[in-house]
Order: structure tokens, then sequence, then C-alpha cells
């Protein structure tokens, strides 16, 4: 097969680019890299991305790393189904909410989990400050999802890859019996994030989901 | 004319937009908010970014915000002369090497800029720390520019757009007196960055660069 990809479980960069690719149904090669085995800092790894970090994609001689840029390049090599939208202004808006997300919710999403699975003290002013912010901007997500299936127009997009391993990944944090009074604000999510909730539910019902799945959370 | 930009001046993420524009000749009206007056924050602002930031563009009903959302919908709205390369491989390249810039370059030149211009204590552990990371990641830009006139490919392009203020912005705040022991590593970019000096010139040479030029600068 002509594109390999290298990833890591649980990394929510590298989730996003098997959900393109699933999506787009292109055929790939899968590299699971062990990350407790240093493995995405090979030395094979470190030629391909001196950064060692995942996914990286390589379609035949083609390098690409950082999860925007891989799911940019696959839309313009691979157009159908479209993951930018069909115009110029609904590709605007796809990638201004991804902007948005990156610049406004992921920082505290990465901040709350590193601070549970690194079992660090979660009543700290830093994450209950965190945890504030990334519940105020999912009650935006919660607005534009009460109102659409998918969180752009009316087809999944790349919008929706950049942001849903995000909240997979917030939900399994928050879900841990020792995030309980952290939690309280988010979970459980059909009662305070019910639109939210719906759209997991919608993504994790696409064909070729369950080869995106993190194994090392089954 | 169908194009309104609404920007601050000495806003990094507002002059990627100007320089897109004046590259693709198209004609816009610029409208130059006055950040001491809060103008970016007047309700008229709110009601086209709820979040109070610059760049707007507004082209017709359209309205866009994001620095990057805008040079997206640009290059697909106003296809010539593109500013995301020619072919799939060239624009996932701009784009990841813009990913890049915004994650391991922008944070660093951000504090910085702040602790300069704040009159903060350049002294301070995180302030060399940022002056380490962001000199360290200008050598590979100038890297790249050694060997070529543009940061990625044959042509002045988004990525050119996104770094440019960036690194003019870092010039800035490091050619204050003040600044002069932090700025020991990076400047005379003349003998540290010859590649990186000779590039910001080709820039500051582009038709219209002169109406990209932040006012106050002056």
């Amino acid at each position: 097969m002509a594109i390999d990809v290298y990833w890591g479980s649980g990394s929510p960069y590298a989730w996003r680019v098997l959900l393109a690719l699933e999506y787009k149904r292109q055929p790939y090669t899968s590299h699971v890299l062990q990350f407790s085995k240093q493995e995405h800092k090979s030395p094979q790894m470190l030629a391909l991305n001196p950064r060692g970090k995942v996914p990286v994609l390589k379609d035949k001689d083609y390098v690409c790393f950082e999860s925007l840029a891989i799911l940019y390049y696959l839309d313009l090599k691979y157009p159908e189904p479209p993951i930018f939208g069909r115009t110029a202004e609904e590709a605007g808006t796809i990638m201004r909410v991804i902007c948005e997300y990156q610049a406004y919710i992921e920082p505290h999403v990465t901040t709350i989990a590193n601070a549970v699975f690194a079992k660090g003290n979660l009543g700290a002013e830093e994450i209950t400050k965190a945890m504030h912010a990334a519940a105020s901007e999912a009650r935006t997500i919660e607005g534009r999802l009460s109102k659409s299936d998918w969180v752009v127009g009316e087809a999944f997009s790349a919008v929706d890859m950049v942001i849903f391993p995000g909240i997979q990944l917030l939900r399994r944090a928050l879900e841990k019996p020792e995030a309980r009074d952290l939690a309280s604000r988010f979970l459980p999510m059909e009662i305070n994030y019910p639109a939210l909730g719906r759209w997991l539910a919608r993504v994790e019902a696409l064909p070729g989901y369950e080869r995106t799945f993190p194994p090392h959370w089954r």
C-alpha cells in the first residue's frame, strides 16, 4: 500500500489522521509505535520527523507530519469525500473553528489530561481554571451541535476529526475516580452536554471507527 | 470594495492577512482599530468575532477570523497567485512548517515580546529559556533560507506570511536597549542569521509591503 501511518495509542493528534483515512476509505499500512519503548524516537522515526513526534504519514516518497498538515495534504491528494467542505466559505469556517479549538480549548484539555494521568494535584488552581475554560468552550461546541449533526456544515469534516479525539481524551481523564470532583461540571455528558454526547456516538458509528480506537484504551 | 479587513497596528496575526491580500492584489478596505481605545472589543467588532480579536475579514456577507483560516479562505476564493503551493505535497509541507512555527516558535516570540514591551524582568529564567528556544528554531529556518529564497518552495507563500511578522516582532523587541543582553544570540541578524536577514529584506521589497507595515512602528 502506498500510505504508511506511524502513530501511537492514545495520541489525539494521531487519531485525527486515522479518522481522515478511514473516512476517505484510503488503504494504509498502520504502524503503532510504543511510546513506552520510545519507538517514536528511534533513528528510523527521527529520519522521518526530526522532532520525534507522531503522527507521521508517508505516501510513497512524500513524508508529512503535524496532524493538521496531514489532513490538509490528504484532502488535496484524495479529494473525495472532502473534509474541508465544498466551498471557500465552508473551508474557511472549518479552518477557523479548528484554529479556535487549538488556541482556546486544546491547551486546557492537555493540562487536565496530563494532571490526571500523571496523578498530579487535581485541586490545584491551575487545573480548576483549565477545567472552567474547557467547560465554557465546550458549551460553544454544544451550541453548534444542538443545531447540526456536525461541528461545521452538513458532513463529517476535518474540524470533527480535530476535536473528537480531544473530547474523548478529556472524557477518559474525567472518568477516573480521582477526577470525580473536577468532572462534576462536565460529566455525565448526557446531562451536561447532550448534543456533544450524541455527536460522539455519531462519530463512533462511522465505518472503520474501530480501527482508529486507541488499542490500550480497550 | 467587497473585502473589509479589520486589524490593529503591530498585531503579527493581522499582518499576515495584509501580506496575503497585497500579494494576491485583491482590493480591500482597511480598518485600523486602536487597541488602546479597545476598538477591537466594540459591539460592532464583537458581532463579527465574539472573541474580540483581530484580524477579521469580511467578504461581502461572509465573515472569517483566525489568521490561518483567513489565509486558507483567500487562497480558495482568489486562487492566483497561490499561497499554499501548486501541488498537494507542496501544500502539505507549507502547512506543516506553519504548524511547526505555531507550536514551537510563536509561543516563545510572544513571551519575549510581552516581556520586553511590558518592561518585565528580562533576566528571568523563563525569558532566557524562551530566547534559547526561539534562537534554536530560527536556526532551522535559517537553514531552509540558506538554500532557497522562500521558506518552502520557489515562491512567497502562506508560510512566509505566517513567520515574517513574528520575526519582525522579535527583532523589534530585541532592538530595544533594555533587551541588549537577551539579544546577543540573535542580533545583529546579518551576522547571526544572514539568510533570515536577506529574506526579511526580500519580503520588504514586495509590492504593497508599505501598506502592511504597522503604522505605529514608523
